[in-house]
């Protein structure tokens, strides 16, 4: 992969921008896409002109393997000590830090260990450069999207009355792992009936009766990325007579915001997209989240469509998901979700797998 | 459950003892431990005579269906404006937060929304607690332990050459999840070959020969506790002259160290019970790693058995993981451990599963 030099510019303009010597990077995300590094531990130093990677005893040949254009530091047991040697070596006096990422009492530990460097907060320097996916990034999610539309179609042949909400998220997790998943992106949502009126639910026990909505949340991580998908159906004709037309507006809504996103829109401009047809049809109140979020190494990362986001326009090459819901507390929800590309006149809806509020129930 | 309140007493004599008005917990095992709560979101406000679980509208019913001795607060998305509205109602100045939980951001977000409290580091005041396990936590943590021990026995079952590690790894989270794992407590380690002289190896693509050493190092988690389980085994005699003698060694340090554990122990003296006779054997070099670590909500957590652990001593009541290796870069690695209970004048070994340097082939 060339990227990572690439991103190394991104974060070295910040550098710049910012005057400092050189920054830590020691969150998980954050490191591996700077470094290809995939390993649980270890500390970026990112210096004007310097990239180093320190770790432990457990990620030596790991790290000289997979992020060749970093120095491989060895800390053994001695992060902090190593890294004073490091930034002393590097001539570095005013270092950034992750403040969303560092706790308080490692930061004090930092303060206490390298007593002489300026230690200065950065917010979110790698996220935000993080939205923006490159080519082989979105070549890695298009695969993780499409096994999660695979997973989906899975669903909708085998969900049978009597099955648990359990049951059929272990099902879809078994056909997502023996195909290729890596892990889940998430804990798999369940949520028939009245379970579905709560966004978060947890598949219980509780099991699935025939004509009764079921919202079904999922996502694979293929490679480190992660794909978020959800549908709503029932198996049969449904028993709620007001369900059909609420699946139709939420329906319509997602298909309003994928017709609409584009480069140059806000956050709160992308999420009005869904939000004003789900209101005008007098559901605004029963939509209670925000339209999406950025999908990548995390499957909540930057951006966000929400009426609580900045005025951060949106750029092409992010990737966000387009989730509008409704929910009507006691009875059903109804959710529908994919992932889009934002492009500069457009965006590229990436999940393909069909949506029907109703399946025909099998002859099996 | 009555285990909350005589929880609630015990960190209540914390804030007395460091002359704290309350306490704001936010980080999940502890916020579990406290309250019974097991959402992903929520603080807990803990003063000298009051007792509030603030959370969002995701939680609300859970949090009055799992905590019912703790007063619900309702935070919307408001939470630091919630908190202050609390904590002046209640008339906290001097509050204590998680030092080793609160990111730098989080606590300058805390500062600048609540600028009269007098915030004050805590670190580990749970986590202490934690460490001495209840006798109902204790029978969850017996049902996790037994469950990975069924897991082994399948593996012993199941486990032919050619099988991948990675096979091998996921037909052992099938297990463990078809047969009540809510998930497992790490990622499985299936190690073969060469590959097991890597302590924190992920399972590859890489074939299982007959008469090498496999490192097989699992757990389960059962309502929220884990178990962490290994076995060294060998499928068909072993090809390594020099396996049989080690898996020896490293199984009577195993014994050792289970005979003689105890409270009033030091983590040090506890690490030295294996670690002595290893290196008398000459391997002291190979066992690069501590010999264990305390297990419950969270795979590790308090206490240390390790050389760099301070001298609190066990106490009756926790919960460790015994766990010698020696470990021959590009050779094999063997590593036996099981978890054990501490009590007043010896240890109790939890897990149950046979330990076998070699197995003998299936006629299948």
């Amino acid at each position: 992969m060339r990227q990572p030099s690439a991103r190394v510019d991104a974060l070295r303009q910040q550098l710049a921008d910012k005057s400092l010597d050189a920054i830590v990077i020691s969150s998980g995300s954050n490191r591996r896409w700077l470094t290809g590094f995939t390993g649980s531990a270890g500390s970026v130093v990112l210096g004007t002109s310097t990239a180093h990677l320190i770790s432990d005893s457990r990620y030596y040949e790991q790290v000289e393997r997979q992020a060749p254009d970093f120095e491989l530091v060895r800390a053994g047991y001695q992060t902090n000590q190593t890294l004073n040697t490091l930034l002393t070596a590097l001539g570095a006096r005013r270092v950034g830090f992750e403040a969303e990422h560092l706790s308080v009492a490692q930061l004090e530990g930092l303060r206490k260990a390298l007593p002489d460097i300026d230690w200065q907060a950065t917010d979110g320097l790698v996220t935000r450069l993080r939205a923006i996916k490159d080519a082989d990034e979105i070549a890695i999610i298009r695969r993780a999207v499409r096994l999660a539309d695979q997973a989906m179609e899975h669903a909708y042949a085998i969900a049978r009355p009597g099955m648990t909400e359990l049951e059929l998220a272990w099902q879809l997790e078994v056909f997502l792992r023996e195909r290729g998943a890596e892990s889940l992106a998430f804990d798999t949502i369940v949520a028939a009936g009245e379970n579905g009126a709560l966004p978060h639910h947890h598949p219980s026990d509780r099991p699935i009766a025939a004509g009764e909505p079921i919202v079904i949340d999922m996502g694979a991580r293929v490679d480190g990325y992660c794909s978020d998908l959800t549908r709503t159906f029932s198996i049969g004709p449904a028993t709620d007579p007001d369900y059909a037309a609420v699946w139709q507006i939420v329906s319509a809504a997602n298909r309003a915001a994928e017709a609409g996103l584009r480069a140059g829109l806000t956050g709160p401009e992308g999420d009005a997209l869904a939000r004003d047809p789900i209101t005008e049809a007098g559901y605004g109140d029963h939509f209670g989240h925000s339209l999406g979020h950025g999908v990548g190494l995390d499957v909540h990362e930057l951006p966000r469509l929400s009426q609580l986001a900045g005025d951060a326009p949106l750029e092409p090459g992010m990737v966000v998901t387009v989730e509008p819901g409704i929910y009507l507390p006691g009875r059903f929800g109804v959710r529908i979700e994919d992932m889009v590309l934002i492009g500069p006149d457009g965006a590229e809806v990436l999940s393909g797998v069909a949506r029907e509020p109703s399946l025909v129930p099998s002859a099996v």
